[in-house]
């Protein structure tokens, strides 16, 4: 679809509209940020790597051959751009540039993760940037302490989730796996699939979360015709609740046993991290779906592993796992009922363009010493933004 | 999900509201039909089969076994009650029982096939029930002059097979297929996904037909804020058009070039038959996607074959083909980029309850002499529904 579109063209058009959230305020960066503002720097993105697939479509600027389509313009600036997907281990290509880095970019689908070892390491680290949403690689609190900057491109997948979540939704409750497989393997088996296929209609979803992302989905869900449940820290405001038909949970564990259908979209902070445990799971409603688009850690591997075999969990689909790249042997790509993928659903071309806006919106700002989008800020000035305290 | 609803309460439940829909009107019925009403009857039932399957949830009663669920309120009536699956060639079951039935009933998902031939052996044939949408495996022509009555539950899996478009939208618009098999592979290679992965915000979505089928899909649309078309005889009502926001376009030819996704939801008749030939496909934009839960036989076998091949089409998804079941070798089972299933979409749980209570309520009027609701008839006193003249 539509692969000839001028990537110039679109990041400009995403990069205006990322600027018009921003706040007009543009005070200066302090601590570690400002102090070593100004001058050349050194900017690292980690990526995933395009290889065969680098060249097929001119917006893809997501991957390490693409970067994010600011070669150009960083360079002719004077700046030293290194890109790469290598970032596990001390030989990493990652490792090699942390103690001179300035700027480091990273993304969630393959994230580099940024620990208080690597945080000391790295003795010119001002800014840390995610093409994306969701900074959890980064050991926030380290990231604080050392007065590091750290944002994301607030809003620039959101919808990209959203879509993807009703996807899985979907997938999940009317069971395409099993009939996609018939039909690949040479088989027609009707019963097969329709015995344990619902409609979606009339069911019971709860989000987990209703922030940006979550807020989204429940739109997309609204005609449906389903009983919506949410429960966030925040109630959503009285006008869009009405418009959404949602029922606000302020106690989780009242909300969960009530739904056919979970969704989680709450970002792994340290009180989500194993929330869906083998007790809280035992508790959910016997034949529950599952969709997790936020993080793979928010749940006991182990626990959906057991919970799908057992049949608790009548289905789980999710794009993230613990860690990434998940490994040959992660046990969710061999359970029952499972409708996994690896990282995707906030990295369509169409989010790529947002996001690779949104970094060079804000590294713009940051060579310029001006401030961010009050959104995009994860851990400012010491604090963390409060969706992650 | 929702595995131990009794079976018993929700065919009551479906059975009034598809009650509520009945003309109030009882004349009798006319031709054939009234000829041979009243007395036992032979009522034979093609269904696919549940094998293993069909005890796994007592709400499963779309199965040969299950049989609608009818089998007690039939034999207490001292009618005769055959369910078979074996529907093929001289020596099948339905062959066998089609110079004596009285009713036969079939499904769209694993189809009946009434040729003229059959209909001419079948003496005492009075009615030809479809458990669910789309009288196609009939010959309607056969059947109008031989004096036969031809319903369908409609309204009875509108929703579920809109359900199951916007979920195939989705599919292949963010590309979910590779993604999935690289899960279950041992693999992670984002790049092998998202270079061809979309948001489906922003794009123009087309459906060919805007019936039942068409609205419910549009309607589920709207919040993904896309360009909405549609092709069909009738303009919809200008209050549901606006609410829709949906374009009409009148011209088919005219509307199928600026569709990146287009979907097929009119039924097989003549005039659509292979409609979507080697020529017309040529037309459409490069890289389009096609979800057809329609009709296979909309489309040219090998002409979508062939455009997957070459990427015209960048991925077709749909649960019908010609013939059904779909033999092993079936090019569609093997082309790139699709995400085909059996036929399915109109036969989750939930429809099977209601076009299960909706069969049910047609007997038991036929038995009376009653008339059906009047949306139900696509073959009346020898004349042909309106959508398929």
């Amino acid at each position: 679809m539509a692969m000839k579109r001028a990537a110039s063209t679109l990041i400009t058009s995403a990069s205006s509209t990322i600027s018009s959230l921003s706040s007009s305020s543009a005070s200066s960066i302090i601590t570690r940020n400002l102090h070593a503002s100004g001058g050349k720097k050194k900017i690292v993105g980690v990526f995933y790597k395009g290889n065969e697939y680098a060249s097929s479509n001119p917006n893809f600027v997501g991957c390490v051959e693409g970067g994010l389509g600011i070669r150009e313009w960083l360079e002719s600036q004077g700046h030293e751009y290194i890109v790469t997907d290598d970032k596990e281990g001390l030989d990493s290509v990652l490792e090699k540039h942390i103690p001179d880095l300035h700027v480091l970019i990273s993304t969630p689908f393959h994230p580099a993760y940024v620990t208080a070892e690597r945080i000391k390491k790295a003795k010119n680290l001002e800014l840390l940037l995610t093409a994306g949403i969701g900074s959890d690689h980064i050991d926030l609190n380290a990231a604080a302490a050392a007065g590091l900057t750290v944002a994301e491109v607030t809003g620039s997948n959101t919808v990209s989730v959203a879509e993807d979540e009703l996807m899985r939704i979907l997938i999940l409750t009317r069971n395409f796996v099993p009939g996609y497989h018939q039909a690949i393997t040479g088989d027609w088996n009707v019963a097969g699939i329709a015995h344990r296929a619902y409609d979606l209609e009339g069911k019971t979803v709860g989000t987990v979360g209703a922030g940006r992302i979550g807020k989204l989905l429940l739109q997309r869900l609204k005609p449906f015709n389903v009983n919506l449940l949410y429960h966030d820290r925040l109630k959503i405001e009285p006008e869009l609740e009405k418009e959404l038909g949602a029922t606000y949970e302020e106690d989780l564990d009242a909300m969960l046993p009530k739904c056919d259908i979970i969704v989680i979209n709450t970002p792994l902070t340290e009180k989500t991290r194993g929330l869906f445990d083998k007790n809280r799971i035992a508790k959910l409603k016997k034949g529950v779906l599952i969709v997790n688009n936020a993080r793979g850690a928010i749940m006991d591997t182990q626990a959906v592993a057991d919970a799908c075999s057992s049949g608790h969990i009548a289905g789980y689909s999710g794009d993230v796992w613990f860690p990434q790249p998940a490994p040959k042997d992660h046990p969710w790509r061999y359970m029952p009922n499972h409708a996994m993928t690896p990282h995707i659903s906030g990295t369509t071309i169409d989010a790529q363009l947002r996001y690779a806006a949104g970094v060079k919106d804000m590294l713009e700002r940051h060579f310029k010493g001006e401030d961010f989008p009050e959104q995009n800020y994860i851990v400012k000035q010491g604090e963390l933004a409060s969706q992650y305290r």
